[in-house]
């Protein structure tokens, strides 16, 4: 199944899209819809005819949860372009992102006075579909309910102000994430799948997810350790090596630019960038 | 007035605390009070009954936002004792706590097996009041509702395990936040109080709240230039030199150890720590 958050006439609604149509489902978002216990049948059946699927604007986030956890770090390719570490790391570098910080797969994002180097991350996230607190790796997968594309925006002055990244990778309305939540029955593999990033077509990040240091079920598991994590919760993977950031011409973002990231099986993330008025 | 989130029989409510008498508010908790455009008249008058103040149990967070933002590295006598860092920060240090590390002002707090470094951290807690957005620090105290109190309960061994800390400070129900959120025209000066913590009765930091080197004006300001503070978000201002991490004899928390960090105007947070059965 392909789920998403749709805008609807009174507010917002889950959503399945099946063979191009979009499906409105009696829940607020995929977060609501995924903390049903009876999800995966209340998902594939029953729901409104919300009409052509090419026609949705993808102007929320697939899910917009409470906990988002990101993994900085976690592609060797990444780890050996990043400016201040060589080593691979020992443990996942988890951080935070604020339900704020999300956006829509296709919302323009903002490229704000504040900062002048704005920089993508294309990455895989795991959407939780069953609470996971203590869980081994070999036990994580089944508390997954389905992958998404993310595009861990990040505003590099900013990440670089302190040892915390946090400030860097928190501009309002900044991460897309989606275009969908599609469950990890529909892959031939989830744990191997092509992901890439270009700006205005210009093939800049590529990598297969197998390649990730730290794979989906050690994710789960690690985190899992310390809290529990609920539907509809977010672990976003890491981005592999091509940022403008570790290029020698520092591409950093411009007005206008077009940034896809796409995943094989589920699609892409694909917003223009502006700058603030 | 003094503000908290009860146990009801139907679940959670906000509360007033008003001469020793809890009066339950028809807001489910603090953050939904303080959505309500209105919550300073919602919260002074009306309300039924809820007896006793003495008899709350304080086992939920008097506040359980959205948005927790932590400041590191924010009075001089912490930065000094630190281990890394002997430089006073130019940009206040951001992290975050996901609403599940949060916990009551006298809630029991789990000592986990796979820590061996838990830490204690005295801090004043900023509540926001209304929406604020790139807001000068002139303005930042309109947009702030009260205080509270906050034990930043860290996990040293897996704070340092990379350079992110989140993973330290995100153990679940680890974060006391209470006892209740006092308005800011409950005192004289709501900018110099009196902020300390003791272990089992034994003074470990002491200092006043006019020391943080980013204020509360500060803080609310910065962070309101890349996100959105809405109403109940929380921002912790950062702890004091006296750290068990810092001490020569690294007195890290044992089961049965009582902590209390009391703030001038506010009241304590008084949790026991237990070692996990």
């Amino acid at each position: 199944m392909r789920l998403t958050t749709i805008t609807t006439e009174n507010g917002t609604s889950a959503a399945r899209i099946t063979d191009g149509t979009v499906v409105a489902l009696p829940y607020p978002d995929v977060v609501a819809l995924l903390g049903d216990p009876r999800w995966r049948t209340a998902a594939s059946s029953g729901g409104t005819d919300h009409g052509d699927a090419s026609a949705l604007e993808y102007n929320l986030p697939a899910v917009r949860p409470g906990k988002t956890m990101c993994c900085g770090l976690n592609y060797r390719s990444h780890v050996l372009e990043s400016r201040t570490r060589r080593e691979l790391p020992k443990y996942p570098t988890l951080f935070a992102k604020f339900p704020d910080t999300l956006t829509g797969a296709l919302s323009p994002i903002c490229l704000p006075h504040a900062s002048a180097m704005v920089d993508w991350e294309a990455e895989l996230g795991v959407v939780i579909g069953t609470p996971a607190r203590r869980v081994s790796p070999g036990q994580a997968l089944d508390h997954v309910a389905g992958l998404t594309a993310v595009n861990d925006v990040s505003m590099r002055d900013w990440q670089r102000r302190s040892s915390e990244w946090l400030q860097g990778k928190n501009f309002e309305a900044s991460t897309p994430v989606g275009p969908a939540v599609v469950t990890l029955d529909e892959f031939d593999n989830p744990l191997d799948l092509a992901i890439s990033c270009d700006v205005d077509g210009q093939v800049m990040q590529q990598a297969r997810t197998s390649e990730l240091l730290f794979s989906i079920a050690d994710l789960v598991s690690y985190a899992s350790t310390f809290t529990t994590l609920r539907p509809g919760d977010l672990i976003v993977t890491g981005t592999m090596s091509g940022v403008a950031s570790a290029r020698e011409d520092q591409p950093f973002l411009k007005d206008g630019q077009v940034v896809t990231v796409t995943i094989e099986g589920i699609g892409s993330c694909r917003n223009e960038f502006y700058a603030e008025a």
